[in-house]
């Protein structure tokens, strides 16, 4: 899609998008004038490696590189996408411009960051403005899916397009404004309610701990799956939005929220607000907290995935692609053994004992057993044209332990591959090349409409044939047509 | 904690309230003048059984039981608690509070669903004020935690501590404020942010499909594990809060919301805003949304089980309540197979073949394994002393399938259980007898501390010694013993 970034602004949003960015292949080039830009850096990209490799399970290409430039326009030669991540300050932005336009190729596209600036007033002065627009990301910027794309009156429909399909592949959700207003849409909602929570903490009425209690227990858990207008369609009961607001409509006329005003942001309201919320986080580092949140949006995403729906919906997407680049990576040589699996081991996947639990060896066998089986053609579109293999007996050594996030792999002989009966021997390895596990596995070809026996598809059988062929060849692998305890 | 619970209104949340209390062993009599109250109820039941029964693995112990009663007093008789869900009234639920104080028992607590109005207007006319509160859920009330506790100026300290152990009891979260105040703090923060949204779809700026996803792709994602201070606290970065509040404090003062007012609801907007939120729907029902936002709700609630976090947090304290429920049970006769495992098959473990994952069988086992090492002494204070049992071989056979939400269990007989091994075989069965699996294990007991094998305690050793004698007079289980592809 595209190769290399410039980001201008190393702050929380500029490293953010340098992690996703990085994380996804793309070289990155940044430029802040901040001495500390550097660790800063470091730190998120620390943070973002450890989420990723938890965040999904597919392979991923080689990362991105990233150096640090010295100006503007040392950043900005030959960048195909420039991320201006700057204060907020229309002056700042449109010199940055200036300077950023004098050095990035023609065709760069550019990318304010902007949680509030009009996308037109940026780039009023721009020779080229027809390329600039805003994409308005989201704190953590390398997890949260949203970016919210907002062209100004002489944006071109080709830049929308082109913006779109690169943060999709960058496994986001644009969300496309038609018009233009200051702070955009999810700033504005987030704001209406940051500005009742303050007044509820300056009037004493709650605690920022109880504040945040009461979102993340209640209408956060709804938020992260279903906005306000689906939530109270559904609160509507049988006759939905249409009786919601008949019952609750008037009560937006009462006195419920301090709409009239905003508090005085005093020194007094922002002590007290930021000495509660230090209680809050109770000890813990502002990057430990992040790693917190981190492993808890992932746990949250890859949830709304199993359901397709949401934020999983666009993990699925993103992971699809990653999975599509995978397959189509040249053959193996079949001759050998077949790498069949690869990854971390992901964090939750450990237990009581503090190493992979047992039944994930085996889930590895089964992705293991998967790929082997896209490699002879069962693949999804075979399965759903309704025939497919299933796993009649199983049986696995525990060789090794292996804790979580470090890396493993898998190799797959065939051991019989003819009529109905496919017989896999994996093993399974840590990345040293430590032996982990084998497991021995008996599948049967089957229709899934009967569940029945029956024979693979020409192609499918041809192919087991050819590799079962050239596997005979290979030395029987020790511990194959063990049973449990039998003496060696 | 409580047998019974009158329910005074069948509307959402009154049928909610009914839902969570039978899931939770209550017995329940509603009163309802609607006449489709019974239909309606029978189906929030329906979706609450479907939604318990993937909520937790924990057995339950036997629903409550409900019935309709003809009156508010008819309803109160012999009620533990007196729970009111009517219109949002004051002269109503006045009039709803002298009937029931006249029929229920001296010392039942009264608990009133009201969104807004403040519990001391409530009580103010009451016999016995000091025993109501308000205890405001949040829909849907079988699945969400927060329960906002609101005492009113004559509730007595006990009646707050009761609720609140009430409520913990019933798995939920509550949040009891220290100040009363129309609306509270939820609805508070929710019509903060639903005005803006109402706002964004009068002017046309977004639909309400739009507003919704720039929810649950972002923001809704944080706070449904951290609340709006401590996302922003963590968005500041290095200097937390302050830093944050220094940045952003003044966009306050600019016209980034609409703060001044509230759109004229008229029917002009009620129908802009009911025919978006229809076209979102896709044509799903009622029911049919609820069962996916209840899935959501679920999946991440357990997404953040994982990782002991916010909702997470509540649920496995719930869950731990049934457990130790479930522990109380008196020990089984040790002389057949031991029934190890108990529960119905979560849908996310089934795969593209649609039926259990065959990762998932060896799930079943390895818990079926840990229920049998609790037998013995194995137990968590055991592997917190330093011992444990590894797994180091395994054979399975896959004999039938099984799909998501169907009932299975496991048993299990001793082979082999001298010095450092334990043989055990397991027999997976759907609860209607079938055979699904069997599994044959091999442990060996293990310092964690070299991750070498060693003896196990005396007591851990005397009581598998036990088991193997009485297990010695079982029959060899068919299939123990075998490797891969052995003929029969």
């Amino acid at each position: 899609m595209i190769r290399s970034a410039a980001i201008l602004g190393g702050g929380v949003i500029g490293a953010g998008w340098a992690a996703r960015l990085i994380e996804n292949g793309v070289d990155v080039t940044l430029f802040d004038p901040d001495s500390a830009a550097e660790r800063k850096l470091s730190e998120v990209l620390a943070n973002a490696d450890r989420a990723y490799a938890k965040l999904t399970l597919a392979a991923r290409g080689p990362k991105g590189g990233h150096r640090f430039a010295p100006s503007v326009a040392a950043a900005c030669e030959g960048a195909d996408l420039v991320v201006e991540a700057v204060p907020e300050r229309l002056d700042v932005k449109r010199k940055v411009y200036a300077e950023a336009e004098a050095a990035a190729p023609a065709d760069a596209l550019f990318a304010s960051s902007t949680s509030g600036i009009l996308p037109s007033d940026l780039q009023a002065e721009m020779a080229r403005p027809e390329r600039l627009l805003v994409a308005h990301p989201f704190n953590p910027v390398y997890l949260l899916p949203l970016v919210e794309i907002v062209p100004g009156a002489r944006t071109s429909p080709e830049a929308v397009e082109r913006a779109t399909a690169l943060y999709a592949w960058l496994g986001m959700k644009p969300l496309v404004l038609r018009r233009e207003i200051e702070a955009f849409v999810a700033d504005r909602l987030m704001e209406a309610l940051w500005r009742e929570a303050l007044w509820l903490v300056h009037d004493d009425v709650a605690t920022t701990a109880e504040i945040d209690d009461a979102i993340r227990f209640g209408c956060g858990l709804r938020w992260a799956q279903m906005g306000t207008f689906q939530v109270f369609d559904i609160a509507g009961g049988e006759q939905g939005m249409r009786h919601f607001m008949a019952q609750f409509g008037p009560c937006l006329k009462w006195p419920w929220t301090k709409l009239m005003d905003t508090p005085e942001m005093d020194g007094a309201l922002i002590e007290k607000i930021a000495r509660q919320t230090e209680e809050q986080a109770a000890g813990r580092s502002f990057r430990e907290l992040e790693r917190i949140r981190d492993d808890n949006l992932i746990a949250v995403m890859q949830a709304l995935k199993v359901n397709d729906w949401g934020a999983g919906e666009t993990l699925a997407a993103y992971e699809k692609k990653l999975f599509d680049q995978g397959a189509r990576k040249p053959p193996e040589d079949l001759s050998r053994p077949i790498r069949t699996m690869e990854r971390r081991v992901p964090a939750d996947w450990t237990d009581y004992n503090n190493h992979m639990n047992e039944a994930r060896y085996l889930q590895c066998f089964g992705d293991a057993t998967d790929a082997f089986m896209r490699i002879v053609g069962a693949d999804a579109d075979y399965i759903a044209s309704g025939l497919s293999f299933f796993t009649v007996e199983t049986h696995i050594r525990h060789l090794g332990e292996v804790k979580a996030l470090e890396p493993i792999y898998a190799e797959t002989q065939l051991l019989e591959g003819a009529g109905k009966k496919m017989r896999l021997f994996h093993w399974l390895r840590h990345a040293d090349g430590r032996l982990l596990a084998t497991g021995e596995h008996m599948l049967v070809h089957v229709s899934l409409e009967t569940r029945a026996a029956c024979e693979p598809a020409p192609a499918v059988a041809a192919k087991l044939a050819e590799i079962a062929a050239l596997h005979a060849a290979l030395p029987a692998p020790e511990g194959a047509g063990r049973a449990v305890g039998q003496p060696r």
